[in-house]
């Protein structure tokens, strides 16, 4: 197995990514493809010590940056490491998929336009890993890619989800809700009815659809898929983020202002580092791009190296267990039939 | 001045409501309009001390609930306290407005049916107060009364959350952003697009239209007035309150782990208050609804005492600046200029 890593475009530049991959190789027997600048990739490499055979080089001369407009990017920079890295992804078979840390709009772009998307599908999505407050994980489908949905999306979010969540985290029955300012069946807005009533109307065992959440809940473990227009998956997953890390910034200064309380901080040391790592999302790896014809993951501009290792791990795993594989088939059959359930209420 | 304050359909009863408006007694030199059964006002009020010249009774025996549908409840039950304080209010030239911790729904209609919209204003948003990490507070508007909304919606709010927080809150010139999935300026949904458009096509002056922003950014303090529909404004507030609470609870449970951290804590005590207290919202009170023709404020269901108190604060103060007249004259004058400017864009 292979697994693809562009190393361009990333905030912490390409050194960064080169160790992410290289940390990545003692977790797996998966051969890493770095695509980038070769000359760059084996200066960095002479750093490290690893098993010649398990690193591939795709030589890339160009990058595509946040400014670049996606569409143009993809078509003109055919030498860009992050092409290239999709060329690779799609005509070797041995590769289960790549990582990207580069610019989201280039990557999705990309990937519609390199890997195609499922067939069935009409819009993939991004799907991030994020703690709880217990030890469980969840997903927010979608948090980026489609920032004006139709209702038939978010049924696709919710079935992509799901099999994403069972395959990935071991969750039998994923919970499936759908985002919205109630719990009550009614609340929300005509997306959100529309998508409600859809969800409702699928057959028996296509998602566990448990109905509407708020987003006040999101963290608390009662869900392990929360669906929702890439617009408001979006403001959710950086309004959490947001408030966690003003809240541990302000527990910093209260610490601070206070001589006992900087006394008590000393004791309570490994436990205030015990919250920051059950708070670090980074360990998670990235987001999975649900709904393309191969796995990606884009992973945070910022990623450290540690993040790419754990978003190699991610494709490994998405590879082993054949998540592309299982969303193909669970959207031939179950969206076939949620198609001929929805049929009356088209035009 | 007068504050009317219905005392049902909160959570938690009556008594905690009546208590909250005895308590605020002693912040200005309001009379307090009690609305809800009589006897059992008078029963509950034998418990305090207060200057009878200070309390009004209205007498209303009905009460709306979260199960009522809003629009037949403020039809139909005419005798219901919600309906009985809303008249009171639009009757009442000495009233300022009102308080209600009941059905929001209930209130929303309530105060658009019966108080009206003011003049120019397509609907009246919430516009809840919220501390950011610094000593500062900022608002989003709308936080849920309207699901769906058109481009100019998001104008209006933008404008009475400017004059909102100028004159609630003393920020001379409010900085006004609109929530997006990026800061950049082509960032965003359809909706938020054309707002974007329409909000820097603004005259100067109008409002201190920064740009877009990321809800990670919503507690930096760096922009006092955070534009979006209500639906997305509702998941914003809920994901910012649910995160805070996951990681007091993380840290309590870390803490309750280890007895070194325990004994850290004890020496932490005052500062982990600190951070409980800045953190808590319901100590700035409830959700102004900006644009009806009275000043209106929606307490949580779930309020305190304390709340309540501080929801009265609030319309006392809207009273004392003359919250609702801002409004009207800067709809009156900016929003004609806006139409102007906008009339292109129409058919």
């Amino acid at each position: 197995m292979k697994v693809v890593v562009d190393i361009m475009g990333a905030d912490r530049g390409p050194a960064e990514i080169i160790k992410g991959a290289v940390e990545a190789l003692a977790d797996s027997r998966a051969v890493m493809v770095l695509v980038g600048d070769e000359a760059f990739i084996k200066a960095e490499l002479k750093g490290y010590q690893y098993d010649p055979a398990r690193i591939e080089i795709v030589d890339a001369k160009e990058a595509i940056t946040n400014d670049d407009s996606p569409t143009n990017a993809i078509r003109e920079k055919k030498e860009s490491s992050l092409v290239k890295a999709l060329e690779k992804t799609k005509n070797d078979p041995e590769v289960a998929g790549m990582v990207s840390a580069g610019s989201t709009g280039a990557v999705l772009t990309g990937a519609i336009l390199k890997l195609g998307r499922i067939k069935g599908v009409a819009r993939p999505c991004l799907a991030p890993l994020v703690p709880t407050a217990g030890d469980t994980t969840f997903t927010v489908v979608d948090t980026g890619a489609n920032m004006d949905c139709k209702p038939e999306y978010l049924v696709q979010f919710a079935v992509m989800g799901a099999h994403y969540m069972r395959a990935m985290c071991g969750v039998e029955n994923p919970r499936v809700a759908l985002v919205s300012v109630g719990v009550e069946d009614k609340k929300g807005n005509e997306l959100s009815k529309e998508a409600f009533a859809r969800l409702k109307s699928l057959p028996d065992g296509v998602v566990n659809f448990v109905g509407n959440m708020e987003a006040r809940d999101a963290m608390t473990g009662d869900y392990e898929v929360l669906v929702c227009d890439g617009f408001v998956g979006n403001v959710l997953i950086k309004s959490v983020e947001g408030a966690a890390m003003t809240v541990m910034k302000l527990l910093k200064s209260e610490i601070a202002a206070s001589f006992r309380a900087k006394l008590g901080a000393l004791f309570m040391k490994k436990s205030l580092r015990g919250l920051k790592r059950k708070m670090d999302y980074s360990a998670l790896g990235g987001a999975a791009l649900l709904g393309v014809d191969k796995a990606v993951v884009k992973s945070h501009g910022s990623s450290k190296a540690k993040t790419i290792r754990a978003s190699i791990g991610q494709i490994v795993k998405m590879g082993e267990r054949d998540i592309v594989g299982k969303i193909k088939e669970s959207i031939r059959s179950t969206l076939s039939a949620a198609a001929e359930a929805d049929a009356p209420s088209h035009e």
